[in-house]
């Protein structure tokens, strides 16, 4: 088993209290507690050294993507984000560096509101640093989007753009698309989830939990990010853009609105029916699975 | 500056919203986001192999640990538990041992009518483990306790007993003193914390907590776990025992209510006033500060 599947293995190990509206598996487990405010969003990530970032990375760039990363799930439900735990393990334990990082850290959750309530300082036996963080967050019970509420013949949308996120720094400078999300939660979708595996493997979880298929017709369609190529864009990763389904009839009103509101949105695809058992494919313009060679793209290419 | 130094000093940097009651600096953060069931209680711990467990720790004594150490801390703040996020990064990342670690996480949690609603799974560049979790709880706004609540007068009471906690096998199967937070809080506290870095360490930061000192009038008071001595009792720390601060009037009362229940309660010392320069102090009988030399104590000895 790979860290992904270990990961949704043990989601799936957990009971859920009757106050879980949703568990493990979507971009942020969801909790009624009957707020006056909506739903409570919680989710948890970790940035890890050598694996989200390099040691040419300073503390407060790793700082930003490790909340940023976390703000993005929060975007994905629909929410507002709120409240942070962190905690820090590493080792050499390096005053400076730990200042760095959690003067950013505060830096960064002031500009999205956020308040950082609690963390953890401790070393770690070897070298190396983990930090991991839990972010909490609102959300109105009409805007809670979930991978899995996309209905057939519902549009595919995405925000911003594909690939090379490493070689670009978008992994580092990324804002998280919350401005997007409050626009469009609600509104215009309730199918919605960020991309941070790769837009064909993130695609294909979105229409497996919705039971469904997904069209990409036409590769010309995905907005590459600069220096990027199609390979890159549907299969890097560490975007940190959404994607979600608009109701056919609702879809020029968005673009026009989006438009006016300086929001870039791109129409990438369309969900259809699925057979039960297959459901999740990713389909090229032929219907045909797409699936990725070494070389490229068996339908795309 | 030391981790526990750092964990202070970063928590004192973080800006607090208008909901946030209680900040970093308690055994919990305190949010008042208008539940109709109280107060929502956050805290994140780490576990760490080699700092708080050994390679001859199962994965399950791990996982168990883990959560304790945080129910704990929402039992010192008279909460009870609702949910926890959980991350792991691990070298190697072996499947068998992270089934045992999340089959255990999930039982304990169960046993808590806890569940687990968000978590990752992440390989670690050098060899390690490192596990963190976030414990979400709810509290009765009339039971919320704090470390800063006490008064002078009020007498310090703890559960349990102290010391020789990691050679006694203490540290991995202690239970959460969460029955006895239920019966105290509230109706006989309000100023309560959990001990894990040492009786005397965790006492002081009690009474400063609250401007205040504390007097232990007699050693031979503190209860000591089998095997310990008064110098592990009062230092060792990984007790994960509550200290509380009670008002004489409710004393005895207390005291009977708690023997007809089986909850054993041992009144250990008392706050007093202190000079504001000083509050934190731990006094002995003829109110010197108690100082730990390396034999053993100056003043209990």
């Amino acid at each position: 088993m790979n860290e992904e599947i270990m990961t949704g293995f043990f989601a799936g190990l957990f009971h859920q209290r009757a106050d879980v509206t949703v568990g493990p598996g979507d971009d942020a487990a969801v909790l009624d507690l009957h707020l006056p405010d909506g739903l409570l969003l919680a989710a948890a990530d970790q940035l890890i050294l050598d694996r989200h970032y390099t040691r040419h990375t300073s503390p407060a760039d790793a700082a930003r993507k490790l909340l940023r990363r976390n703000l993005s799930d929060i975007a994905a439900m629909g929410g507002v984000p709120t409240h942070a735990l962190v905690t820090v393990a590493e080792n050499p334990l390096e005053e400076t560096s730990l200042r760095e990082f959690h003067s950013a850290l505060e830096e960064e959750a002031r500009r999205y509101e956020v308040s950082v309530i609690g963390g953890d300082v401790a070393s770690l036996p070897n070298p190396g640093k983990v930090a991991s963080l839990t972010i909490l967050g609102i959300v109105k019970p009409e805007n809670l989007c979930l991978r899995s509420n996309g209905k057939s013949g519902d549009l595919l949308y995405c925000t911003g753009s594909f690939g090379n996120s490493f070689a670009s720094g978008h992994h580092l400078t990324f804002l998280p698309r919350l401005k997007e999300a409050a626009f469009l939660a609600g509104r215009f979708t309730n199918t919605m989830m960020d991309v941070s595996d790769g837009l064909l493997k993130d695609v294909s979880r979105m229409a497996k939990a919705s039971s469904l298929d997904v069209v990409l017709p036409d590769p010309a369609l995905i907005p590459l990010r600069i220096g990027a190529d199609l390979e890159s864009a549907l299969t890097e990763g560490e975007d940190y853009e959404l994607v979600f389904a608009v109701n056919p009839n609702l879809a020029s009103r968005m673009e026009q609105e989006a438009m006016e509101q300086g929001i870039c949105l791109t129409r990438i695809g369309s969900f259809q029916t699925a057979d039960w058992e297959s459901a999740g494919q990713v389909l090229d313009s032929s219907l045909q699975p797409i699936h990725l060679s070494k070389k490229g793209f068996d339908h795309f290419s």
